[in-house]
């Protein structure tokens, strides 16, 4: 799994730009990368903390030099991991997020005061309170001795053609409708966080786009020069326009939105659709010309998280050359 | 994440039984768990061998000291991978996929003469030759200098509701059609590793049946107390009849065929549905109840194989109670 580094870098600096300019606090989240290197990088332009997912990732980027971290999560805190979110609250500046009055009382009885986020649902429907009844969780959060810093959001329903305007703009309705004058109002994925106007949004949290993806392509978020991490993939079998290469889901990742044209892409060959995939097999239709077997094929996976996550270590490229390698130091790190 | 010890022996005795009574040799798929201890309590209950899908799982396994093992799959040999397989072939009694006169050239020119398996295509339509070519490359191969034990399919059009007893009989033909006194004629899946009347089949490669999950239940290959492994996850927020848990596809795999009833099953809960999954959430809707914000529940995956790559340690627990921890020795060995 190759990263190329001055795509990387770029990805990182135009995002950065992007935010200074429109005046939003950066705050990337890690768990796309979950690497130290690039974590760094993320500070080194600008982003005022990460966004983690949970408190061993939080753990990790802590051990690596982060010192301000949001677990933009509505942990629930079992004793065990009380005590680590004690610990980290005593080192790192430490932000949680809660959804709702009993995860606020049992942060409070088992860890005690925290920096707090109220998670609001924007139309994602996950987790998250409904917008009209954060002013009341603020209230109760603050009664049980919790500094509640802000609101925020995740809009995952910009994840569809066509989703990522609309999305943007239920996104800065809920968190007017929760506390327009929070300190913190904290949203933003990937597809939404480039949007000109974001309302009442002043901080925004993108993974994604350190990497890019398949996803993010045929979102329109980003062109295929703007991929920095494909997987390099043999081809072991071939049938008509048909390629059989050794990248499976267990590298690339399974995920595979209705709207996606297949289980990733080519940066190479655009025209080519990964129409199957099982553990170690990708099929591909390839509509000008098949290549042969043993060729080497890069592919864009469609969700780079999950794809991350598959792997040890990052091999770092710049101008077709390896010239570093970087450990996923947070592989598996889900609880 | 959990392995009931019990319930696994269980699986492995049972299809260990199945394969001696129909006089069938056994080679499970390691792929699946990835477990030297798993391997070895395969191999004490009567598996000849194993089968993997990578050099490196190949490599991991003769480490851990099995003696024989079948990549299934129509390897490449890059001038890495062929310095890795020769020294393989020189350690354990090895087989090797091909489905093509040039990967058996290659094999031969980068490796030199191997046991072989000629695949063939029952009706899954990823790699594999028609079964009316595999006369002719088994020809080739041998006049390249390997020695052809055999050939194999792997009849994954069996996934599916109402299609176990088909593909078998797809794979029954396919084989017959292609060797079919072959010393190896080597098929099934776990769907239909069980079946009463396998034709020429003499070897079987189930993999999944040490563990079971999700799709076997909803396939009916299994019971729900079949399953052997499962994800602890917590309850973090609710709304009406829905609770999102703390296990998303980063540890429970994303697979999700459109047959299935959704992301995974509850095996304590069978009424309850996983109707969404993200990385980190899973959205599960229960008709009658929905439990608490830090209730604790067991998922089982939808696609364990995708599961167990996802960790490095498996629980092991009997009666309730933790009792050992494995490594999933092979996890990320795709290369």
């Amino acid at each position: 799994m190759a990263v190329d580094v001055d795509v990387l870098d770029r990805n990182v600096r135009r995002m950065a730009a992007g935010a200074a300019d429109r005046g939003l606090v950066l705050r990337p989240h890690a768990k796309t990368h979950k690497t130290i290197e690039i974590a760094r990088r993320q500070i080194e332009h600008g982003a005022a903390g990460l966004t983690v997912a949970t408190v061993r990732e939080a753990e990790i980027f802590a051990d690596g030099g982060v010192t301000d971290l949001f677990i933009a999560y509505p942990i629930w805190p079992s004793p065990e991991r009380a005590r680590r979110l004690r610990a980290l609250a005593d080192r790192v500046a430490l932000r949680v997020g809660v959804d709702s009055v009993e995860s606020a009382e049992a942060l409070a009885r088992a860890v005690g005061s925290l920096d707090v986020l109220v998670e609001v649902d924007s139309g994602h429907h996950r987790s998250g309170v409904q917008p009209a009844e954060a002013g009341a969780l603020i209230g109760a959060a603050e009664r049980l001795g919790h500094r509640v810093r802000g609101v925020f959001t995740f809009p995952g329903h910009s994840y569809g053609p066509g989703l990522r305007e609309p999305a943007a703009s239920d996104e800065a309705r809920a968190l007017a409708d929760a506390s327009p004058h929070a300190e913190v109002r904290s949203g933003g994925s990937t597809p939404t966080a480039g949007l000109a106007d974001l309302g009442p949004v002043n901080e925004i949290r993108p993974g994604v786009y350190v990497f890019n993806d398949a996803q993010q392509v045929e979102l329109g978020t980003c062109a295929f020069g703007d991929v920095a991490l494909t997987v390099a993939a043999t081809v072991v079998s071939r049938t008509g326009n048909r390629a059989i290469v050794d990248a499976g889901s267990k590298v690339l990742g399974a995920d595979r939105p209705a709207w996606a044209t297949g289980f990733g892409r080519l940066p190479d060959v655009p025209d080519a659709r990964v129409v199957a995939l099982s553990e170690h097999h990708a099929t591909i239709e390839f509509p000008d010309g098949t290549p042969a077997r043993g060729d080497v094929l890069r592919v864009a996976p469609n969700h780079v998280c999950t794809t991350v996550n598959l792997v040890e270590e990052l091999v770092v490229v710049s101008g077709g050359s390896q010239v570093d390698s970087w450990r996923v130091a947070a592989r598996g790190a889900n609880t």
